[in-house]
């Protein structure tokens, strides 16, 4: 049993909210007392069904709208380097609050709880449906996933006209989201001495055809619903060698393919056997030992377009990968939006821009309770 | 203090005398009894002037004949692998003795035994002055080996016109050695997420070149006092990778060098600097981690010629280094010859062929004996 967490006040503002978050520790794997912090704060407000799911807390509002929104949030961080509680300090006029989760993303959460107690309430005429998501273990291996869980065991949780992702984005909608294809090619050779070399084959010299390439290589730049994805193909590893005076019977080089979501996987592990066919011709092998969908942004989609209008600034693409691919994979249209810095996550020196808050806070009430919905 | 050993009986021939020798570990570093027993026996025979150093026995006629030759036998094997006591197979009609040292290099040691048997007493009329070394420790890093040791503490004793190294040739006078050198090319890069590789600089395609060249390389032959040296150039190892997701900042590949005794040190480290220039010239950088310099064979001196018509197969280049580049360092022709079989070295399943033993004992007389001396 964990101790349970003071309650969570959501009539707070959003940065005295995202301070009581960050303030409860919920490393992945221990988010359970801040789960239930969450849970008892929604179950709290009346006008939400609630659901628990593990250490996932899932709330919605039933208002028969014609749109649903569904806002998804992960609660756990990566480990505490010593940089917790919160504080807040001024750098050369810039407010800003440190402490880890700050960023990635408890004050995305902070948002997603500011609009349940706006539209979670009795009473309450949003526009539009609203589906709160707060799940477990994204900052681990993909397995404990806790929004991969709830795809598969309350899949229809999950549904809606539009998912938005608080990941960290600097308060840019950012669309979609990119593949990623790991594979593994292996150089076959032959051991010899070195003192006889042509006893054998060397198979770090059999790689130069691959590096090559690989250093060839010109990435793709493809243009989906305004939004420019760029690919990139790369060697993320490369070992070979048995001993000082023996040559090499076998290399290996680890490739990352990262692709936009017009391709599915086929095709992109397809692009990636036609790029290196001369080396698989001449006995290379593949293994894939790493695969994941990318997410169209589908910002064509009304319910998109409306969103991106709100927030009021230009829609980029997301090229690392998220969780937002897990939407996709039902034909949702999925964003990234959050008020957090992507290059803070994982830092030590984490921290959130505190006039980045509330504008993440108004630009979802405004879609929210927007009149074009 | 170890246990004594049995009396050597250097009046055995020289199949006996070498099961004697085998049936003595020696591991390196464990050599003391048998050094002993050696030392004990060169002293019996009482016409040698014998000098311990360590682990090293030194023995030599002092005849004042106008030509010296050097015997050297290292005492030293690898560890057993369940292969002693030594025992004798008939495989296909071929008598073998298989056991730990048999082929490297004690039946080399036993011939040299022999030699001071017949030689090494009083009244002994040799064409030629003989000296005899027996060290420990070649089996293991450079900096322990006994050779070495005598090199740097009693140099006088290797002086002479011609050396002998009785590592196993299967019986064929193996000219000088080839020299090696080890270097490290660092490829630098600059690391980067795979999702925004732009911002990175890829070390692993940097490492392109490198490869391109070596797997281009096209090796040198030279031919010296009629021996053909094949030269080769080859990686070793390679590494890089930081992560799955991330453009690895270093990528690092060992090369080893192999090169022909008409190059020394610097003109080899020169050329490999003059291969990889253009990777040099990119920001690549090189470390040299290794470097021995190889042995002319001197066979064009009339002591070696002398000894290559006494064995009286042709004679051919020695590929791998060999401590007879210490003796080449004092300018003196040096070659190996001894009856193992190379091929069976630090194998379990070691053995050396009988009928090899008799004729290397034959050869070694006749030259010794030598009227041409």
């Amino acid at each position: 049993m964990s101790d349970p967490l003071p309650e969570l006040d959501l009539t707070a503002d959003v940065l005295t909210l995202t301070r009581q978050l960050v303030d409860a520790p919920s490393v992945s794997g221990s988010e359970e007392p801040l789960a239930d912090a969450v849970e008892a704060a929604l179950r709290g407000l009346g006008g939400l069904e609630v659901e628990r799911v593990g250490n996932a807390v899932l709330a919605r509002t039933d208002l028969d709208r014609d749109t649903r929104i569904v806002l998804a949030g992960h609660l756990d961080t990566v480990p505490i380097a010593d940089n917790l509680p919160s504080r807040i300090e001024d750098v050369d006029g810039e407010e800003r609050l440190y402490g880890c989760g700050t960023s990635d993303m408890k004050s995305g959460d902070a948002v997603m709880l500011r609009l349940a107690a706006r539209f979670g309430v009795p009473g309450a005429q949003p526009a539009r449906d609203v589906t709160f998501v707060f799940y477990d273990n994204e900052e681990v291996e993909a397995v404990r996933n806790g929004l991969g869980r709830v795809a598969r065991e309350r899949r229809g949780w999950l549904y809606g006209d539009l998912a938005i992702l608080m990941e960290p984005t600097d308060g840019v909608v950012e669309g979609g989201c990119q593949g990623t294809l790991r594979v593994v090619l292996t150089v076959p050779g032959k051991r010899a001495h070195s003192a006889r070399s042509w006893l054998g084959v060397n198979a770090v010299h059999g790689a130069a055809g691959i590096l090559g390439t690989l250093a060839g290589y010109r990435a793709r730049e493809v243009e989906i619903d305004g939004l420019t994805y760029r690919e990139g193909l790369n060697a993320v590893r490369i070992e070979g060698g048995v001993a000082g005076n023996v040559l090499p019977d076998v290399c290996q080089v680890t490739v990352n393919f990262r692709f936009a979501p017009d391709r599915d996987e086929d095709q992109a592990l397809d692009h990636v056997r036609e790029v290196f066919a001369d080396a698989l011709a001449a006995g290379v092998t593949l293994e894939v030992t790493d695969s994941s969908a990318g997410a169209l942004p589908g910002l064509a989609e009304p319910a998109a377009a409306a969103f991106v209008a709100a927030v009021g600034r230009p829609a980029r693409a997301k090229l690392g990968w998220t969780d937002v691919a897990r939407f996709a994979a039902f034909g949702i249209p999925a964003l990234n939006y959050g008020p957090g810095d992507p290059n803070l996550a994982h830092q030590v020196g984490e921290y959130t821009r505190i006039d980045r808050l509330q504008p993440a806070e108004d630009a979802l009430i405004a879609y929210v309770s927007g009149s074009d919905a």
